[in-house]
């Protein structure tokens, strides 16, 4: 009995017979006797289907238009969804964030969310009527249709929760729960019951696909928690919460990878203050996310920068770079796309040492070379060959017994 | 040096291409130094593949959801649109129904158009905007998406032109103007240079599909001048416009056929007062439109009633008509799908008379059986059997000298 948050991703609305199985699902709580409110997606493969006619429009399209025209495709979805409510008797209605109102502030494409009116969706839920809300899309002050960048539904569904208290935010998608590493790539990967914010934080920052960043923080600011489910099966699932006891007790929960990295080394940069500064300026204002930094200790008054930022950015970075090397007095650039990021994650890290220790050791063991090394409080993070990817990921998870976990 | 509405249909914005073509239409009547106002279709075919979705979501979906699914068609080819003109250096902006806004009614799938506002339209022209509004959409009072109805387009075209004081509403298509007849069966059919409201609305009504009746009505209620226009070509065009002096001269216009008639008899109906009420309430009830009603003379107590409906309407319309037909004592009705409706059309017609009776004439002459008749001030049609349209189109066309028209 409680406020319900539902969240389908692309492929658990991909076609009408998986929108009758996303219904029967959401008449299943509601019949339990929660009010249920349900944002989707839109189908998998639309929005792709969508960038690819605005691409055709134009190279580089217009930020508006290209946001309302993306965000039919959730459009679609909702509107699906709620006439098969109708038509098995339940009262439904479809909301869109010009509708609900989602307000966000006026970044197209990668928009904020800044408060979200409750009031229609209480009196709809209030009369009993399953309220259906396009994810990723939201409206600025102007009226404008805003998008929230890519996986933004996570986002609108935890967003949803937050404002309307809600009891759980549900995040169905196509693997039941978030997993100690992929488990594609390693059989032993355990599903985890349970998982800190600041971990699943970090998880989905250094790669693991399964929840949006922006959603974690969100659930972490409001505490909402979020219930990783498969749409597919009833079984499994991961909660998302606050950290407890039982969580601390664990030094590492998982260990993840990423291979959209590019290295870029600025060799033999003059050490002067200000440099950094006028090398990652650049960058920022292309709105190009450097992900590690790294600065060795200077030699003779010349030291190497080395950082790494998303595979699809390094032509437009390099560029950037080059120039801004020229003229800083650097000797060259160098771009590495051969390489993979591997983490692992823990809240347990904090209190424990030797855990660095022990994933260097493991690396070397097996012959892998790292790259660059970068840490947080709960993080370890290496850049190693991307060739070495899955035998990083195998051995760590052996190293630190995750297959134990549960 | 004005200010123009320009409006393309489904055909004309099919792809990316066509896109581009309208995009050239638009820019060459904005560099003469207009302001420019761009209503769309949705592309040629996407409504229909929406509906098909829809269907398969419901038999019979909810209205409020169905429309908005189906906006979301004029959703795509606005942004498009206005994605390319930015591309090639204009300003321009994409409006929904509920940015513009277009204020309609509640009436789902056939709304009407209760209000437009100008400002924010007005605001943007004067900073030298194209402005580029989804046809065929509005909003109700509770900001819920509403459409039209088929051909909607051309109504918002209209209305907008209305609002926004418009010099001239072009509506581009896939024809270069209003002809005679149907050229793909007559073709002697000559464009007219010029036509009257009223002529066009029973045009229109009469089956003629360049223009949506309800946007000539609209046209005619505020005077906004129309030019009928070809996408593909810049010759030709009809003015539809009001009644002049010329115009009384025609005694006909044009020629138009509807296939698209069933015939109903109700044979040996009691002729009482209120047996039509009770023949025709239940029809009206469930939004079916009946076309021409033919009553015969009463022998003996009793009467014929013949009435006229959509083909596509005749499974419903048979249910209701026999029951009623039963509850009213009448001995059977016959269904006859048949059928075709011709009619000619022309302001002259008023001034002049036997022209219904040359029209009989020329019909009888070819060996035509003529099985029902229904006259206007301006307009006689005749319901035949359905194999004789394009005969009969092509011999009132020659005996009315429609040939000679310009």
């Amino acid at each position: 009995m409680g406020l319900i948050v539902h969240k389908y991703g692309g492929t658990s609305v991909a076609d009408l017979e998986k929108i009758e199985n996303v219904a029967r699902k959401v008449i299943r709580t509601k019949e339990a006797g929660n009010e249920v409110v349900v944002v989707l997606s839109a189908m998998a493969g639309e929005t792709d289907r969508l960038i690819a006619l605005a691409q055709k429009a134009a190279e580089d399209p217009d930020p508006r238009e290209f946001d309302s025209l993306i965000s039919t495709g959730e459009q679609v979805t909702v509107t699906l969804l709620a006439m098969v409510l109708n038509r098995l008797g339940y009262r439904a209605k479809s909301f869109l964030g010009t509708q609900v109102k989602v307000h966000t502030d006026q970044a197209f494409k990668k928009a904020r969310i800044v408060r979200i009116d409750e009031k229609v969706l209480k009196h709809e839920l209030k009369k009993g009527t399953i309220c259906i809300v396009a994810g990723f899309q939201g409206v600025d002050e102007e009226g404008n249709i805003t998008t929230l960048g890519r996986g933004g539904s996570d986002t609108s569904a935890v967003a949803l929760a937050a404002a309307l208290r809600a009891d759980a935010c549900d995040i169905y998608t196509d693997v039941d729960g978030v997993y100690t590493t992929d488990p594609n790539i390693c059989p032993q990967a355990k599903r985890l019951a349970k998982i800190s914010y600041d971990e699943m934080l970090e998880m989905a920052r250094a790669g693991a696909k399964v929840l949006q960043p922006r959603s974690v923080e969100m659930a972490k600011k409001y505490n909402v928690p979020v219930y990783v489910k498969s749409t597919f099966t009833d079984e499994g699932g991961t909660l998302v919460t606050k950290e407890d006891k039982d969580m601390e007790k664990e030094v590492v929960s998982g260990v993840t990878y990423d291979r959209d990295q590019a290295k870029f080394t600025v060799v033999r940069v003059p050490d002067r203050p200000g440099i950094a500064a006028r090398l990652f300026t650049p960058l920022a204002d292309k709105n190009i996310v450097v992900d590690m930094i790294i600065q060795n200790a200077s030699v003779e008054g010349f030291t190497d920068l080395s950082f790494t930022v998303s595979r699809k950015e390094v032509k437009t970075a390099r560029e950037i770079v080059e120039k801004a090397a020229r003229e800083v007095g650097s000797e060259r650039v160098e771009v590495d796309e051969n390489v993979s990021k591997i983490s692992i994650v823990g809240v347990g890290m904090i209190s424990h040492s030797g855990v660095a220790a022990k994933m260097f050791a493991t690396l070397a063991r097996e012959g892998i070379n790292i790259e660059m090394i970068s840490t947080s409080e709960i993080k370890i993070s290496c850049v190693v060959h991307a060739k070495y990817t899955e035998l990083a990921v195998m051995a760590l998870h052996e190293a630190f017994q995750l297959e134990q976990r549960s």
